[in-house]
This record gives structure tokens, C-alpha cells and sequence, in this order.
């Protein structure tokens, strides 16, 4: 079903990074539907989260131990249950497991980060988390990438993965990344959580700024259906292991190792993308001349999440005045419509805000016929730019959350 | 297909308001596609457009004539064809059928405005209204409002029109309004219409600020699919044959007149939701305790947009975890939820943030099985509140708008 998206064959391992998965039995009997990464000491790991204000218990959890700066010892992520909207209970839930898989880890001192996803406002089980941890510790081993993304898996169709590596002058690195996602939000089977490991060097500072800029050009650029989880995250870790001293942020390798992460964080949104829930269509909206980098994001997201651009997408229907119109709605201060150029691929389809004259139907539905195209629009006000990926919306989103707890 | 609405049996005649309607032949033969509305010298007319950047020819040329403040002689509404997107030759098209109609009802120097609502980027025929004119000129007569209501229809599956009297000091005003949509933007059978006569004496600055209290009470409290077409318009007159001196907005019975007029107003904007395309739910939204009425919106949009929300209504669901989500992700600063209270009905769900002790998926369900409800949420930071009316979102929303053209 997802659009031009296979499972990866082969993930790479990343040296200091150990992983295990086991059946807890918050899914149906005998579903892998707990992963238990352990990380080298002096890894180190920065996140971004979720701006719901009504976040998850995982996620207020592992934003304290991050702001406290403790070493991070491992994350432990549940699928099939949430742990949100639960309350004080969950909160405790969060802290219980993930400190017993800290002291088996025989890293009490350091924390593990929790992440769950699945079903919202059902008591997480912590008997069955406590009891499947110690099987998980025994499995833990540095080939376990594959099983890893796929027992994270919810409504995804397709496991998420890939592995880049870039030569350093300290030696070979490598980055293997995860994902999980097909709406960027299911209050029931929640949310997109994102790992991505690396055995470079680089500093906790230098770490967290990288990965807000990474964020921002891929997880924070794509949209299924506007909705933002309660359990969003995504972690950046670098184990060290290549390199005696961190990399310096004016170092061509910390560029080059950043260059890395962003292709795989790239690659691991589009996949959340390509992998929508009932997505056929996998759409580039780049918008250009703008003022300013928001307000080119403002026109792509009204685009990207109009209901009628969407549906029209998922027709295959050029129909090129619903564009238009989330345009002229997206709210710009001073919008000079005569000033817009719109392509779709290559076919040119507005120029200074009239049909543009060369334009016809054919060439339009010939676009629109495609399972992946771009959609650029030039404001024509300013030298700023925005590009994010979107997929179109059919009867198959609304089966797949109309009819999901029922 | 429309919950819980049903048409006009009849609509009273406004003293002063002439109507007719007659088949242009831009809709299929035979149709009533063309509706002509003459209004006595000295009526006063008010406007609300679209804020869409990209707005059609005649609402470019209906907001001129408004600001110029020239006399109106009557209005020119077609269906089957927006005249948008259409450039210069489509701002020649509105400017000439309406300025044609004008000398046909003998008022040269009076303006009509035009009205258009169908297919984007198709040129409107001119000779095909200019051709059905005469006819219409000729049929004019008191009694056509709901003959009226018929012609402005689009993807509308029920007529949308209502009466009011109120009595006065000078008399018994009456008030009739009609309206057309069914998504709150067709880009392909663009938008909302609304036309709404009373026969009271009110200035043109008196009855234009009292269109625009009762808009932001009414046609603006209602979404759909949260987009905002480049046709829309809702239009206020009021004829002065009731009383010889405008009504002060001091005097009661100007508020008694504002008041049958909202009433008109809601009720023909909550029509709109009830048609809203393929919906079988309707829904009110009422945030309470904000900061201020934009919070409050703001919120109450959020909810209303989420297709996640409109999927779980859709499907009679339970699925408060996808409403708590919405209000986490709104944007307001600051927001605590933990003085979040959100009531279904008179069922409470979320109590300080947290699930009500005593909510029951039972009692959730029931309400949500409803074709009618209300979801309440108190935000606990102010004293300001909004309330709005959407729709869900199912199969048959995704059929109208992905088949139409195709």
C-alpha cells in the first residue's frame, strides 16, 4: 500500500549500541511489541518531542532526564499501549519500568528513556513490562536493527529503516536510524518515535543543536493530517565510539556526519509519508519568494492540509483551483495574487495569478495521474523557501480511523 | 442525507424585495440556474466577502460598488459557474451582466451586484445570461424566495431559507433569508451565499455593523472542512418600509430586529453544517474559560478540523483521547491541563486534565451515537468563550470531493 516504500533488507550496526526486542504481551500473544536499546557509556543522546500540551507520561519523563543531564543508559519503547492520558498512575508506570530496566542494565546510576505507542488512556501493564525485561537484557546484541523497527510498528504497513556511512578522518561512521509513523498522530495507536544512533563523537551541545536542525528539515516537514501526536519523539544518539575527541562543529566531518543523519531523518519522515494511512499519492510542496521561512511554511501546510487539495490528490484530479484557494486562505499579510507562479512538476499552471496560457487539462491530469509529484508555488515576495512532503487522503484514511476501536 | 434538516415549506415576502429566477442554460437545459433579486430605491445593503486573496470577479466588484457607496438596485446571483480564476475577462463578464440587469430594471444609475457560484477557471457565458435577463426582469414578484433558494443551490441537497417577524413600534418587520452551501469552500461549485432581507428602516452604517456582529455569531461559527472559498459572500438588506426614520441602535426594537436577524442567520449557517458534504453528525463546539472569544476559537477550530476528530464522530466513536489531542496541539500559551474540564452532553470526560473518575465507555458511547451533540470544554484561564458548529467527516465526504470532476 505505501507509496514506492519497501522494508529495508539490512541495517547496519552501530558500534556501542545493543538491541532486543521480546513479546510482553501488550499486543496479542506472541507479538514483539517491546524493544530494549542498551547504550555504551558516555553516549551521548538528544531529543525532540512532541508540543501537545497534553504530552504522554513517557514524554514528560524523558524531557526531565534530558534537561538534568544524566547519562542515558538505554531507551525501552512499547507498542500496543500509549501510556497516555492515564494520569499521576502513568506517570509511575513510566518511572517503575524504566528504572528497573536501568538497574538489569547494571546502570542504576543512569537513566533509560521510555517511550510508548499505541492505544491512548488504557493503563500501561507494568507487570508484563517488568516481567519480559530480563529475557530482553539476555537477547540484547548489535545486530538487532531489523527486529528493532519492526516490533515498533503499529498502523505502519512497512518496517522503517536505513543505515548511511560517511568517512571521517577519525575513521568510518555509521548511522542506522528507525521509525515508526503512518498518521502523524493516532490518539489510539499513537504517534511517530524515531531512533537514530551513530558511533561519532559529539558533544551533548553540539548533539542536541544538530538534531533541532535535522528535525527541522525532515520530521518537522512532512504531515499526514495536521494532527501532532501526545507522544512524538525522536533521539539522536552518538556512542563515541569513532574518534578520540568530539567532533567541532567547524570540523568538514561534523558537516559531513551531519549531512548523514539528515538524509537518514529525510528518508525515515518521507517513509511516515509514504506510508500515510491510505496514502497513494506522495506530494513535494516547495514554496518559494517568500519573506520568510515560516510564512513559506504557513502556504505549504494550509496546502498540504486542505481536505479538498487532499481528496482532489487522491482522485488524481488536476484540479488546480483548490491550490489556488488554499493559497488565497493561508492568511499572508499583503498576498499579491498577480505576483504567484504555480507549477506542478514541470507544467506551468499560474503565472502572475492567472491561468497561465499554455496551460491544458492533459498536461495537468498527466501530473496529477503520477504516484509522486511536486507541487511549487512562487509567491514572488521575498528569497525564503520551505519544502515539505505530504500524501493525499481517501477512503482509506477515514476506514482506517473511523472503523480502528470499533 | 442532511441531519436533521429539512426545506422551507414556505418564506414570507419582504416588502420592498422582488424576485425571479429562470434557466440561463449554464447548468444543464432547463434548470433554474440564473436568479434575479430587485430591491426598492432607498433599500440599504450590507456585505461580508470571503478574506480569500484569491476572490472571484464579482466579489471584487460587488465590495467596489459597496465601498463606493452607490445606490443598489438588486442583485444577479448565477449557479453553475464561480467566475473565478478567470482574470481580466472575468471582471468584465460580472461587471457586464450586472450593469446590464441594472438598466433592464430601469435604474441605470444604480448598481447590481453579482453573485457566482459553480466551476472555477471556466469562463462565465455571457450571452447566456444576458439572453435569460428579459425574462427575468419580466417574472419579478414578490412571492419567489423560495423559488430562490432552489436556484442558488449547488452540491446542496436541501433548500436553505427561514422567516421571522418581529413586531415594532412602526410595525411588524419581517425577515427572510436564504442561503447556499454544503462544503464551506466547492472550489469546483464554490461557496456559501447568503442573501437575507428584512423590510425595517435601518442606516447603511447601522445594518453594516450589525451584518458583521451576527456574522461572527453565525456564518463565521461554522466550518465544514475549514476551507475558505473565493466566492463567499453573505449579504444584508434591509428595504425601510417599515417606519419612516431609521431604527437607532439605541432603541430596543433595533435589537429585536438584530435579534430576528442572527436568528435567521444561525439558523441558515447550522443549515450549512447540516448539508455539510456527507454529513451524517452535527456537532457543537463550546469553549469556555479562555482568555479571550480568539482563544476560544482557536481551540474550537482545532477540534473542528482535526480529521481525526471528524473520523471518531464519523464513525459514532467514543475516541476522546483524538479531542484531548486537539486541544494539546491548539497553540495557546501557557495551556495547563491540568484545569481542563471537557463535557459530552452532560457527560463529563475530563476532569482538571485528567479522565473523570466516574466516565464510562457506555456513557461515552451513547452520546457519541447521537446525530446531534455537544462537546464542552472549559479551559479554566478566563472568562471568555466561542461556540461553533461542524460536521463529521466520512466515505461520502471523500466521494463528493474526489468524484465531482471525474
Amino acid at each position: 500500500m505505501a507509496v514506492n516504500l519497501t522494508a529495508p533488507e539490512a541495517l547496519l550496526p552501530v558500534a556501542g549500541v545493543r538491541l532486543a526486542t521480546a513479546a510482553a504481551g501488550i499486543k496479542k500473544a506472541g507479538r514483539q511489541d517491546l524493544l530494549l536499546v542498551e547504550l555504551a557509556p558516555e553516549t551521548q543522546v538528544a531529543g525532540v518531542f512532541t508540543r501537545n500540551a497534553f504530552c504522554a507520561a513517557p514524554v514528560r519523563y524523558c524531557q526531565q532526564q534530558l534537561r538534568e543531564g544524566r547519562p542515558i543508559a538505554g531507551l525501552l519503547i512499547n507498542s500496543g499501549n500509549a501510556n497516555a492520558g492515564t494520569g499521576r498512575a502513568g506517570a509511575e508506570a513510566a518511572a517503575k519500568t524504566a528504572e528497573r530496566a536501568a538497574v538489569l542494565l547494571q546502570r542504576p546510576t543512569a537513566a533509560v528513556l521510555p517511550f510508548s505507542t499505541g492505544v491512548i488512556g488504557v493503563p500501561l501493564p507494568v507487570p508484563k513490562l517488568l516481567d519480559a525485561l530480563p529475557a530482553a537484557v539476555d537477547g540484547l546484541a548489535p545486530d538487532g536493527w531489523l527486529g528493532a523497527a519492526q516490533a515498533i510498528m503499529t498502523t505502519d504497513t512497512v518496517a522503517k529503516g536505513i543505515s548511511r556511512q560517511v568517512a571521517t578522518a577519525a575513521g568510518t561512521v555509521t548511522v542506522t536510524g528507525i521509525a515508526k509513523g503512518a498518521g502523524m498522530i493516532r490518539p489510539d495507536m499513537a504517534t511517530m518515535l524515531a531512533f537514530i544512533a551513530c558511533d561519532a563523537n559529539i558533544s551533548a551541545n553540539g548533539l542536541q543543536a544538530m538534531l533541532q536542525r535535522v528535525t527541522a528539515a525532515s520530521f518537522n516537514a512532512v504531515t499526514v493530517d495536521g494532527d501532532t501526536s501526545t507522544n512524538d519523539a525522536a533521539i539522536l544518539m552518538a556512542t563515541g565510539r569513532v574518534g578520540d575527541q568530539p567532533l567541532s562543529e567547524q570540523e568538514a566531518d561534523f558537516a559531513a556526519v551531519e549531512a548523514a543523519i539528515r538524509e537518514v531523518c529525510q528518508y525515515l519522515a518521507q517513509a511516515m509519508v509514504r506510508d500515510g494511512e491510505g496514502a497513494k499519492r506522495f506530494i513535494e510542496l516547495e514554496v518559494l519568494g517568500a519573506r520568510s521561512v515560516d510564512e513559506a511554511r504557513q502556504v505549504a501546510y494550509t496546502i498540504a492540509h486542505s481536505p479538498l487539495v487532499k481528496t482532489a490528490c487522491f482522485a488524481g484530479d488536476a484540479n488546480w483551483g483548490r491550490i489556488l484557494a488554499a493559497v488565497g486562505r493561508s492568511g499572508l499579510v499583503d498576498l499579491d495574487v498577480s505576483r504567484i507562479d504555480i507549477h506542478i512538476d514541470d507544467v506551468a499552471l499560474i503565472e502572475q495569478g492567472e491561468p497561465h496560457p499554455e496551460y491544458t487539462e492533459a498536461a495537468g491530469a498527466a501530473v496529477f495521474a503520477k504516484d509522486e509529484y511536486r507541487i511549487r508555488i512562487h509567491l514572488g515576495r521575498g528569497d525564503q523557501q520551505a519544502t515539505i512532503w505530504t500524501c493525499d487522503l481517501g477512503y482509506e484514511y477515514v476506514r482506517i480511523n473511523a472503523d480502528y476501536r470499533t
